[in-house]
């Protein structure tokens, strides 16, 4: 079986060229069967792939001059998705040429791309951004969207539980994932409108190839016991960040006490294997490569200030994404369940909210 | 001068009426002036203040035999005012009795009531939950809200700002405090339209005692360069409870860290002051007390699970508010800007904000 090829953005990120391919070469000798499209300045990547005479040999590189700002505004670089490196290697999943794209460029440019050049699958009515973060349990934890939809209706939040539990059977192995809805208590009662209904439509749907477990508060997700944290993109990006900006801030203490005497200096150089062990569990680059769901193709987002190594799991996860045929995947759910079915339900949970002795009737009725 | 008595509610939270007397015993050690009125059953606290003369000194005891339950709804609690020891110890605030009321009970209970019997102060449309969190800086963030009002609008977040900046002038002692609003990006077309005119309104002001510097990212809250974080109450508590979540998952990925080998358990033990310090540094208890800001009085929340010295420094903080006069001087900073200018403002920036070509008119008429 020849696996289709990954189309990598070599001229995002804010570390370069280099840094794109080093990753890119990292990634290949662990996916060994998959090709390379390296979009970008031609010499430049030709210059990064000296090192990297695998690579060479399984890649093609595609020539453009331009690329998309840090900065820019979606509106503006959807101008040049014909001209840009990060249009260029979207345009290549578009029109069959690559299976998946990779970008460590602007995100915003990057979605807006996406969903123009590959369209929501049938049945979704918007994309989810979607990362796997560290947890205390055997698994990483999933979370969607992170930013791609500031306000969500209830609906979206049903297709993104669907697009999450597909990602987080690939990723943990398990039939039916355990999926929960973002809250701030885990009383039925708590939460907007919006998150009640979703519940409630979760809750009634018995097609899902998934196990809806109710809310999950911000302080319990890295706990192990649930697999996607579903949420809006407001509130995703709020925990999301919060959650690294804690890491950061007591690891960050931490190495102010193990330098505040000369005692807990030499404690520290004893118990380095352990701070070791703590650093590389956190460190984001074990942990890079968002993931547009819901698209027409797999497009990975990877964080612009990621090593080679943090770009070596972004292209992992679009690799994995690709043998496990995740698009495919997201499709058949929700034809198992139906479309229209799944929005009757979101639609008559609404209803049914205003009017609970209506339920049986309205669950009957479907 | 003779300083208002606090109004203890004994019955509230986890760990029963010795946590509560115990902690009102220790607060009253660093705040020798200060009178107390615990409140609830009457049995039970004398056997608690026989370890603590000191505190039996300086209180009075309201006898009640009924408390507000942990999960009771908060329209139920409402109706038991007059009868419980949370609903009593907010009482003695709105009669005179006592200038604040600390409880460990029911949040949502506890918003209620003292929303109903004290009510809003004037110019204040919705109270807010605010608290103090530990940064990297000198002093701590006070962020608000944290879970009072699920959605608000762009004049509930300046009114937040205002509040917030009188209770940070009190913990940094900066007479303009640093403001910013929580949001997903700092560029000013972030985040939802109430945000943005938030922002605007906060921007356009002059007449404000802070320095809103703009929007503030979740990973950066605790970096020591924001004074006060303003935001609605479901993104806060999101916020909130990530950071905390996140903190302990660090501080348990240590303690396994450091039982992995024997070298590291050396290490541990020699590093022991630096990892001490760490501790108390992200204790909870050490940061305990959440005020209702924007009420005619001062109520302070005490976590269900704090022990007796997190109590003490809820009831601090407490009166640490009443020495200060916070609830006075957030009237005089409304009054100082003119309630009904700022109503203007947030109502002409939402004009401001659809036709840009507008705005120095629009300023120029105010």
């Amino acid at each position: 079986m020849s696996l289709p090829r990954i189309a990598v953005d070599a001229m995002g990120g804010d570390e370069g060229v280099h840094v794109m391919v080093s990753g890119a070469a990292l990634a290949r000798r662990r996916h060994e069967k998959f090709q390379f499209l390296l979009v970008g300045d031609g010499n430049k990547i030709e210059q990064a792939l000296d090192q990297h005479p695998g690579l060479r040999a399984a890649s093609e590189i595609l020539h453009c001059d331009d690329v998309v700002a840090g900065d820019e505004k979606p509106t503006q670089a959807l101008r040049r998705a014909r001209t840009t490196s990060m249009g260029l290697a979207i345009d290549a999943v578009k029109r069959g040429a690559a299976g998946a794209a990779v970008s460590a460029g602007n995100t915003g440019a990057l979605m807006a791309m996406s969903k123009v050049a590959l369209r929501t699958m049938p049945g979704i009515d918007r994309p989810a951004l979607a990362a796997l973060m560290p947890t205390l349990g055997d698994n990483d934890v999933i979370m969607l969207d992170l930013g791609a939809n500031t306000e969500c209706s209830a609906q979206n939040l049903v297709q993104f539980a669907i697009m999450g539990a597909a990602y987080a059977r690939i990723v943990t192995g398990r039939e039916r994932p355990r999926v929960r809805l973002l809250n701030i208590g885990t009383e039925d009662t708590k939460g907007t409108g919006d998150l009640q209904d979703a519940a409630q439509a979760l809750r009634a749907a018995h097609g899902l190839s998934l196990d809806f477990e109710g809310f999950v508060e911000a302080n319990t997700i890295n706990r192990g016991a649930v697999d996607v944290v579903v949420t809006d993109g407001f509130s995703g990006n709020i925990a999301l960040k919060a959650i690294e900006g804690s890491a950061r801030f007591v690891t960050d203490l931490l190495k102010d006490a193990f330098r505040s005497s000369l005692r807990s200096k030499i404690g520290f150089l004893i118990s380095r294997p352990a701070t070791e062990l703590l650093r590389h569990h956190l460190d984001p680059n074990n942990h890079n490569g968002a993931v547009f769901l819901g698209l027409n193709g797999v497009v990975v987002k990877s964080h612009g200030s990621a090593t080679a190594a943090g770009v070596a799991n972004a292209v992992a996860v679009s690799a994995r994404l690709l043998e496990e045929d995740l698009t495919q995947r997201i499709m058949a759910d929700l034809q198992e369940l139906g479309t229209d079915r799944l929005r009757a339900r979101v639609a008559s949970s609404t209803v049914i909210d205003s009017n609970p002795a209506d339920k049986p009737e309205a669950e009957a009725a479907q």
